[in-house]
């Protein structure tokens, strides 16, 4: 497990890259060593939030089936970084993006999570749109 | 309207405040000035795609309802930055989520908007959750 001292100056773009491989890995030790312990999780589209490092693990050790992921895109200034994440559960494929922030060791303080799902275009814009 | 001289040196997280408060304002000369001519805006939910400064700004001008929007968080690096945006029509709220790119001018290059809808959250992590 990354300690955290050996994190005191990481900044939050390494975390978050950390984040994500050890959440593939399901290393939970070394997810929850990219944490501040009194982080907190929000989903707006639900309205639902999850506080504190340990109930935050649970949370991700528990969601169910064989998830895999990959970054699509990153973006990072100091203290918050946003990713864009390509999902995939067996056949079915979904995205994720996530607003993080940073406590001054450079852990994750809050992770804002959208997920987003596909819809059918409204009527009225084909002449200006292509589909793909 | 802001010529393209004014933007040479522009950083790409001016340009997206000045495209978000001339949208904002339905100052399409301004908006259309924040754009690269071969601007590219996708819609990853539809697989819909837009190409071109004058279309695109067609299918924001053309966007139906008495719609405003503020910025909830702003994420920027050099060449790319992320917006949240707090959408309201009427008493209808949305946010939308944008990744864009810029190009040599300080200009938008790509803008890949996502737009997360409330859903109910699955059973089963009630306790780990709290709602809001």
């Amino acid at each position: 497990m990354t300690s955290s001292t050996d994190l005191r100056k990481t900044d939050l773009r390494e975390t978050v890259e950390s984040y994500w491989a050890s959440a593939e890995a399901r290393d939970w030790a070394a997810f929850a060593g990219t944490l501040a312990e009194d982080v907190v999780y929000t989903l707006p589209q639900t309205r639902e939030c999850v506080r504190g490092r340990e109930r935050y693990v649970q949370f991700n050790r528990e969601y169910p089936g064989d998830w895999h992921l990959r970054i699509e895109r990153m973006v990072a200034e100091p203290g918050q970084v946003v990713t864009w994440i390509h999902f995939t559960v067996g056949l079915e494929e979904m995205y994720a993006i996530s607003f993080f922030t940073g406590d001054a060791e450079g852990r994750v303080a809050s992770v804002t999570d959208f997920w987003p799902e596909p819809y059918e275009p409204p009527l009225g814009r084909e002449h200006l749109v292509e589909r793909y």
